[in-house]
């Protein structure tokens, strides 16, 4: 890796906005005589003040402050650092700031602190990537993946196939030196067992990138159904009280923001739809194609039937839900509005147009009130029909419990090292496409040259994991994401 | 002061959410040792480290953490205390703090730490009070008294008021053990002219109340007219895109979140105020009394007219906005809706109700838009007359500076030592009430004895701003306003 040596001392804000206390942080060649020049210590300086010290201070009229210094290498960024700790005034921290801006500091980039830390080797870049992921993690699981990755857990598993590989490939270019007197050193045999036991391993972790992902950023479920069934009522329902902890925290890797739900220390994330039915009109035709796209990335459906519908119509929405579903989906299916059947007898069906303004058109066909959930599910041939009412809350905490039991258990502490990172899978994959390659090759007879040139092609792909190799577009790509002050 | 010793220690996250870094917060007895069974340092403890250092450890499973010690009664409570950082997760911050729950640690209220500073003497109540001020400070003059208040130069000037006032009480107090010799000890001209002196600069403070009060919370502005003049559409267009700074910090003194809008430096607050007309409706009576009393707290009294009315409205309505002010209060006339007057000439008002729907009905009464803004100010018997669009934003650029100059100049550095605090201003009040029965008993020659009386109750009064005599219930209203963590 590189010796990086950055001539510029960055600054910025690191703690959110609100509380009590504000931190700053400062890092670079020039942090001590900058902090230095804004704050007036009673005694001493911060460049003559030993290591990992608190110092009182005061930035004349802006406020008293404690200074933390950092000596390098001894800091999160390897530089020479500090932090000051003011009062939580945003007009305090602007003031600071702007100060330190005046004495030489430039305002730091999102997650420069971190790209300096990888730059300066005191993290890899897998352990770099897994700081955004540590703020942002809101269950226990997340927690734990983001954590070990950021421990370095991670970055060892994958060094230790990387450097498998590299075993491998050394081994293939000592046949290719002696390659003249015909000694075929590298046994095949041996070497392919390797090779295959390498693949399932990456393989692996690459397949745990559904299960990382979907602990990370939430579990994809969609709400499919007729318009009208009630998907917007179910989702609120869902959420009700818990829309609270939706939150978009900055630093974090999500592109958009979803309905999220916590359920357990399982995150749920929404997924929108549009009403899906038959239609021959060209525009509609397309939203409805969107929302199949949608459906298509969701691990887990939730089909909603409008119970007041006459069967007919009930086995068309079924139909419509049900037919573009994967085998790796999982259906829950529900019917709506169930309220309605137990708050009002069948003679007194006229009073239903003021709690459902259309059951009076559906009135004349209405038939399957009566029904219990499963005669429904097997004329409709499903395996299982949920009664809910999202209105009147009937049913909800059954349907929590089957999206719950419905992704297994997710939170395992075994799950620790998984992959959670689109870039890293996209590595993965593109290394064992490499090595297919060798594998194919190896059962072809080519010669150890070849061979080697996919193998150094596939070491790369693992290394760029962990940043070994690296651009700045790439790293400009991963800390963008981050928030200023990381 | 009570020497106090609390036997609890507390623990308290210090920063907002967002950001990198979190902060929690610990000060008590047990302080390092629930840091001990929580933190895992690679060397050495919490409570062996020395004094003002920061050491790195690990929570397991959680978090690696800057531990950060503070010794008794070096900190900010004068406890031993620490503060945590750790990443800025709700997760982390949330675990952390259940494990110092768990170590014995109790979650501080609101302002618990700063109530502790103040009981163990690192701060009197003044000063204790500006701490929230501080934080909640947004323009640099609230900035420079809040800072002012707490670096304790507040405090002193009203200590040596206090202090004179005993003075006097002494002087007077040797009369009275003198009396039975007739001997009159006490000047009594001096002490005339002293309490008068004392008296003028207590009155003086007292006075400061409304300009602190106006540069901490903001100048009260009312936009007053008649419905439909356009008054929700001038304040949207006032506050426009600076709507982004109208924050409701945690710990502020604020009790109702209004909207408010910072220029240059000064901040202004506007109060809600419903369409002002006649009315001979009791119900609608009773909501224009309403506005009327809002108007009443106004420093400055923006009033609208509609500028699409015939003239013999804008007089009722010019009327309604006038009858009631104060000679205190600032009155800025506009006239709304001028946009119509440029974009189309006269000989198109047909097509004016598609951009007023309101003019139509009062087109044939329509005559004042040749006039000049002055010609109408002359005709409505006010002094000035600013011609505005809240639609197009036509104007406002002006009517924010008189906003501006309607205030002076608030934000002088001369204005360091004001009164920002109902508390204190009530204080101050009752303080002068007893003087003033003093200065009447001097006059009627009262016994030294009667006279010192109201003069300890002054002294108790003045004492009670910085928290010389305190009781639980008003500490109690004092820091339940302040945020959790300071």
């Amino acid at each position: 890796m590189d010796i990086h040596s950055f001539n510029d001392t960055i600054c910025a804000p690191a703690t959110g906005s609100g509380g009590a206390i504000a931190l700053i942080r400062i890092s670079g060649p020039a942090c001590f005589s900058a902090v230095d020049s804004v704050v007036r210590f009673r005694k001493g300086t911060a460049a003559s003040a030993p290591a990992s010290r608190i110092k009182f201070g005061e930035i004349p009229e802006v406020d008293e402050v404690l200074v933390s210094l950092f000596r390098a290498p001894h800091s999160y960024t390897g530089e020479d650092s500090a932090e000051i700790t003011c009062h939580a005034s945003p007009f305090i921290v602007s003031r600071i700031l702007q100060l330190l801006t005046d004495a030489g500091c430039r305002p730091a980039g999102p997650g420069e602190f971190t790209r300096r830390a990888f730059l300066n080797g005191k993290m890899d870049l897998a352990q770099a990537e897994a700081v955004a992921d540590v703020i942002a993690a809101d269950t226990q699981a997340a927690h734990r993946i983001a954590t070990n990755q950021l421990r370095g857990q991670y970055s060892l598993r994958l060094r230790t196939l990387r450097d498998r590989l590299l075993e491998i490939a050394s081994l293939m270019e000592l046949e290719l030196d002696f390659s003249e007197e015909e000694v075929e050193f590298a046994d095949r045999a041996k070497l392919r067992a390797l090779l295959a036991e390498t693949c399932a391993e990456i393989s692996r972790l690459a397949d745990s990138f559904r299960t990382g992902n979907a602990i990370k950023n939430g579990v994809p479920v969609v709400i499919a159904g007729a318009a009208n069934a009630g998907k917007s009522t179910l989702l609120n329902a869902l959420l009700g009280e818990e829309r609270a902890i939706v939150s978009d925290i900055p630093g974090t890797t999500r592109d958009t923001v979803e309905e999220t739900l916590v359920l357990g220390d399982v995150r749920f994330r929404f997924i929108d739809t549009a009403g899906l039915r038959e239609s021959t009109d060209a525009i509609e035709r397309i939203g409805i194609e969107r929302s199949y796209a949608s459906m298509a990335k969701a691990q887990v459906v939730i089909g909603v039937l409008d119970g007041l519908s006459p069967l007919d119509e009930l086995r068309k929405a079924c139909e419509e839900i049900t037919k573009r579903l994967s085998p790796a989906q999982t259906l829950l299916m529900v019917r709506n509005k169930v309220d309605a059947y137990d708050a009002i007898p069948p003679e007194e069906f006229p009073r239903f147009d003021r709690v459902y303004g259309i059951l009076e058109l559906k009135y004349p066909a209405f038939g399957t009130y009566n029904w219990p959930p499963d005669q429904l599910a097997g004329e409709l041939g499903i395996p299982s029909l949920l009664d809910i009412s999202a209105r009147s809350g009937e049913g909800l905490e059954t349907l929590k419990q089957r999206l719950l039991e419905s992704v297994g258990d997710l939170g395992s502490p075994d799950n620790a090292t998984l992959v959670t990172n689109l870039r890293h899978y996209e590595a993965l994959h593109s290394a064992l496409e490499d090595l297919g390659r060798v594998s194919a090759g190896l059962d072809s007879g080519l010669t150890g040259d070849l061979l080697a040139q996919d193998l150094r092609s596939a070491t790369r792909s693992l290394g760029s994991i962990f940043g070994e190799i690296t651009t700045d577009d790439i790293l400009g790509r991963i800390f963008e994401r981050f928030c200023i002050g990381k």
